[in-house]
């Protein structure tokens, strides 16, 4: 992991971009912590980390504000990174399916989201293992909002990660339903009523099919980026529970 | 309002029982408020004011500790309060069907449900009327909890009330839907996922039928009686937002 930029934020917070290996990423850390302090991992959508910047600096604000550390990566095929021929396919046929307005197919939904997931989460681990290797972060660690598959396949094959906040509000594979019922760990799903690009019940189903003991809808009004600043409050408090 | 007894708890509550006509109540108050306060009317199950004191006092505690008010009285046919036939009735009737596993009839929560409400709100609002009037009591007002058929009324009925707590836990008579369709409150939805005397999707598509722009579901693994205690941390926050 290489430090390539560092810049001392208002409100006690150190903002460092780093690269590991080929992937960028952002941490944050409140920088008058005396000890070593919990972490999120904060997941986005493959919009590119330049235009999620201020979403992400926003929830990393709102962590440092409650001690916690907050990381997170340019996803594979975003930002700078290479795109692969079979996800330009994939984004291609949606918007083509979407404009036609016709039902998004089970596989158009496998081939723009499996091979993410695939590729993203080891990609997390990796960097998971870089943070925990520094000495300002201890942990436990979340992991919060983004690819709602990615947070899945990380919550069932992460042992690190103690608790997850999910957002349902992108398509999710048939096969993803298998591994929400092999989750253990603590669940806060956040679900926007009239997502545009989300099917409600799917959502409300997904919800029904994670494993956990533990889990909580959170339901607000409006659209995909509609979430009001309640939900994220919320979402903060569920942190606060299991990571301190 | 006749305050029949005066007791003062620990950390600043004043608790006062009432009478209000043949309706017997209790208000509790942040002893040391200088200014009027806002209020928040306890709603609770017919069970009987004194089987519900316990609940109903650590709700009180949290509102008061927030500096708000709370207050709440006797369901009509509840505690001493005089029965009725025809709810007796619906009540022997439900016990039958439950015993026997059939599917509770429209029929049977109608007859349940609606005279209740019919009797119940009209008293919350003479309730309002004389808590009002007492000059440590400002407003805003919120409705909390309880039979979410009183609550739809009263949010819809009453325009003192600015903001309503609903518990999906009880029966809803298929009319209350088009009651709840006219709210324009803002609502906080509470759902325990695998409530056993409560139809899941009955209580999301409720939750759909309302009419307020501002509404939130928040779903909690667990049955009835096992809503977690964030979800009263939620709900105080959901007050907190509107009543100040």
């Amino acid at each position: 992991m290489q430090f390539t930029s560092e810049q001392h934020l208002e409100n006690d917070v150190l903002e460092r971009e780093f690269t590991l290996g080929e992937i960028p990423g952002i941490l944050w850390t409140p920088e008058s912590a005396t000890e070593p302090v919990p972490l999120i991992l904060l997941g986005h959508p493959p919009l590119g980390l330049t235009k999620m910047y201020p979403r992400l600096a926003a929830r990393a604000r709102r962590a440092t504000a409650e001690g916690f550390a907050a990381a997170t990566i340019e996803l594979p095929g975003s930002g700078d990174r290479p795109r692969w021929a079979a996800a330009e396919q994939a984004r291609a046929d949606l918007r083509r399916t979407l404009q036609a307005g016709d039902p998004v197919s089970d596989e158009i939904i496998d081939a723009l989201i499996l091979p993410l997931v695939d590729k993203a989460v080891p990609e997390w681990q990796t960097t998971l293992d870089a943070l925990l290797a520094l000495p300002e972060i201890g942990g436990p660690v979340g992991y919060s909002g983004g690819v709602i598959s990615i947070g899945i396949r990380l919550a069932v094959v992460e042992p690190r990660i103690v608790a997850a906040g999910l957002f349902a509000g992108s398509f999710v594979p048939r096969t993803m339903f298998e591994e929400a019922r092999r989750i253990t760990i603590p669940v806060h799903v956040l679900l926007q009523w009239d997502d545009e690009g989300n099917d409600r019940q799917a959502a409300l189903d997904l919800f029904d099919a994670f494993g956990s003991k533990e889990k909580t809808l959170l339901a607000n009004m409006g659209g995909h980026t509609g979430v009001p600043q309640s939900a994220g409050e919320d979402a903060a408090g569920f942190f606060a529970r299991h990571l301190k």
